[in-house]
């Protein structure tokens, strides 16, 4: 590993971050929230120094940075962005264990929402405000963002492979030629459908504030909430079905809203993903419906509204929640817990495995099938109308099963705390496809709070796995990263 | 589908039934049990009858059979055999329901062992005697036995592509060139397993009929007893050691037993599924054994026995218990969750995905982590020191993700009958895995019979899914399987 280049990067975000931290501190400075306000500058003054003395190193500005390093930056980044980023919680006495308040922050940052908070409704407001906030700037991916405003790592092969480790779905689209070009197209995008955000729930008459952090929330597919009750405490269709639509807004492939700007609707229609996301959200809000209906609610429309807006919370890996989907019946449960793994689309903010590798993975195996009883065919995987390369099929296979594995590792890990099947079982699948709330102990009412050190930790890693498509944190546990070159 | 050639080998396999059946009709007959004994007169009429029938039909015994047809033809003949083996229990009236009957069938021949069966006490033993014999036809595979007994189908490509639909495993290895003196070697060794554990349990002082059945069962890695208390009613050491150390032996590859006895012990030394598995029971063992000491059990002695039964009875997947495991705390239940999808070695009668598809994928997991960093590096899948080819890597992916893929689908399956989040999820894995019992209501001191008439054939399907290693069952849902040729 290249450790200045590292460093280098590290000291950027924390750049980054001292800039992000200033409108929750205006915030509080501007309510009166001395504490608050204490906490986030001194956390200013941290991350300041810190930058300021990575800066101090000397750092080759035209030296070749490697895919490896470019990985293993991403994933040290988005350590240190939670550390500051917990810094808020823990010096304002908000969340007494720095532990708990890591967990927060990583939460935060990978857009899970999972909570180690009873009661958000006694939280400070700007504590709440940042809390949103870490889920809009971890939505569309800090270094990203970095991208989009600092030219000095904007050089060819130094940002694609940061782009790369911190893009979601298989294979991240460039919408022009340059990069940064693209970064900001992004960013613009994000901006202005958040923007739009705020103004629904406004005009529907939510309060400024609850329309500020639910959108950014919302945006991030985050989904901590101010409020105990999550979505329900506003108890209005209107909300419900603003809500749930941005929530598939957000967790579909960005390049999709750039190519309705440039007018480029075939390419949007020919969006395999896009269908196939469309079409399981729709079934299982039918199915949820059919299951709901009479058990739970007693009229069909009442069952639809609340199966469409869990549905579309659990499949854009959001986690804002409408009911307590946790008493549903076994049926709309396990949909609903298959719909975490499946996740959201390739290019979004949401999380998951992503609808795309599915869609890979199944037209492999079609041809797999085809192939043990055929073995001498020759039949390609085609995305999209365009055929893919075996390399990128074969990718996907690794990812898939990988991915499962680190589930399971990690199911027996949180294990040791004995808690019961159910909340083991989900409260790692709830974590390592960033959704929030499981079930059980994790629940829509309760929280992550009474888990082990040792739990939290493994989940945060989980969250940090999800959120970075796995490999860049892989890397931190090779020892072969560790080797200075 | 060459209609003619499966009718054939349907044929061939009712009349091997036909002959199957005698041993338990004679003990009926012996023990005067006279509505067993007529239950499967009758059976033995409709087998008759059915090869009869089968033989009127004109077959080109030339032809050449293509995999696809001997794939189709597996999984057509497994389901034959199933609903015949099921007549006894239907007609002897020890099993009302007909699907229940077929359930119990499927469960022995593809040695699961679940049942529907809430006293199994209360059976005839003709009946106990035909259950666990179904485990032991069905643990080496009928077509194997087959091929093995009769010339007419052991020409080149028929007998190879019904062998290699029925192997379990990635690559059955071939013993000997012949494939027919292969298949002979293997019974030798499984017929010659099985009578050394029935001397070892007589041995003990267990009666002469609770040997053979339990050595039936454990030869299968099926899994059903004669007692409502498992292998627990015997309360002895000694029967758990045997019995213990049996299920590892039979849940090994074969080939290895071979390689034994002509003294090729390089062969056996270099296997690395032996090591890993090997490995795993005893990582596996000791950590549950710690988890148990001071919350199950008072000494360390007492956990490492228990731990160790229960270690090797699911990682085999036979399904024996001498404790209820069910009411272990989390991270043994865990560990033996995770465990059942791991599996016994490949080659052997155990089930479960197999240790060696795991192994091979780990190495292909940690190449493509150097990829994602070196993506020009070429490295290739070592396994037992020989190089392995792309396909065999890429296959082996492509069967773990559709393995759990349809786990996942058949759980959204059997959760429509709205039982708990443990009992539907484990209920699927103990079936795919063809262990037999799961936690919750299909745990050790339950049962099967409680499942809607739609989950017990959603089970049974997946019972023959995992026991064929899918491929020849997902064969027949394909439409193009039914187009005569």
């Amino acid at each position: 590993m290249d450790f200045r280049i590292v460093a280098h990067l590290v000291g950027m975000v924390l750049r980054i971050q001292s800039v992000l931290i200033l409108p929750a501190m205006a915030f509080c400075m501007a309510t009166g929230e001395q504490k608050s306000t204490r906490a986030f500058f001194i956390t200013l003054v941290i991350a300041i120094a810190g930058f300021m003395l990575l800066g101090l190193m000397r750092y080759d500005a035209k030296r070749r940075m490697y895919i490896k390093d470019g990985f293993v930056a991403v994933a040290i980044c988005w350590i240190v962005i939670s550390i500051t980023g917990a810094l808020p919680f823990y010096l304002s006495g908000t969340i007494p264990s720095f532990l708990d308040a890591f967990f927060e922050s990583v939460s935060g940052f990978t857009t899970t929402g999972a909570s180690i908070i009873a009661d958000v409704e006694a939280l400070p407001r700007g504590m709440l405000l940042w809390r949103s906030f870490t889920h809009w700037i971890g939505g569309m991916g800090v270094l990203i963002f970095l991208l989009a405003v600092f030219p000095a790592i904007s050089g060819g092969d130094n940002s694609i492979s940061v782009m790369k480790a911190e893009s979601p779905g298989p294979s991240p689209g460039k919408l022009v030629p340059k990069l940064r070009q693209s970064a900001k197209i992004l960013y613009t995008i994000y901006i202005s459908l958040t923007i739009l955000q705020i103004l629904f729930l406004r005009l529907g008459g939510m309060p400024v504030f609850d329309c500020v952090v639910n959108a950014l929330a919302t945006a991030g597919t985050g989904g901590v909430t101010i409020t105990n009750a999550s979505i329900a405490a506003y108890g209005s269709v209107y909300v419900d079905m603003v809500i749930g639509v941005f929530m598939i807004l957000f967790s579909i492939n960005f390049n999709l809203f750039y190519f309705m700007l440039v007018r480029n609707f075939s390419a949007i229609l020919k969006n395999e993903e896009l269908r196939v996301y469309l079409g399981v959200i729709a079934s299982a809000t039918v199915l949820i419906a059919v299951n709901l209906t009479g058990t739970v609610y007693h009229s069909v429309p009442q069952a639809l509204r609340y199966a469409f807006f869990q549905v579309s919370s659990v499949a854009s890996s959001t986690g804002f929640s409408t009911a307590d989907f946790g008493q549903w019946p076994t049926f709309s449960r396990i949909l609903l817990f298959l719909l975490m793994f499946m996740g959201a689309c390739a290019g979004s903010t949401g999380c998951g495995i992503k609808v795309s590798r599915f869609v890979i993975f199944f037209k492999e195996a079609k041809r797999s099938l085809y192939r043990v009883v055929h073995p001498r065919s020759v039949e390609l995987v085609k995305m999209d109308g365009k055929a893919l390369d075996k390399t990128t099929v074969q990718a996907v296979n690794t990812y898939l099963v990988t991915f499962i594995l680190l589930f399971g590792t990690s199911v027996l890990l949180v294990s040791i705390d004995g808690f019961s099947f159910e909340t083991t079982v989900t409260s790692v699948a709830a974590c390592i496809n960033n959704l929030g709330p499981g079930y059980g102990m994790v629940g829509i009412t309760g929280n992550y709070s009474a888990f082990s050190a040792f739990s939290k930790i493994v989940l945060s890693v989980n969250m940090l796995l999800g959120r970075l498509e796995i490999y860049p944190i892989l890397l931190l546990f090779s020892p072969r990263t560790w080797k200075r070159i």
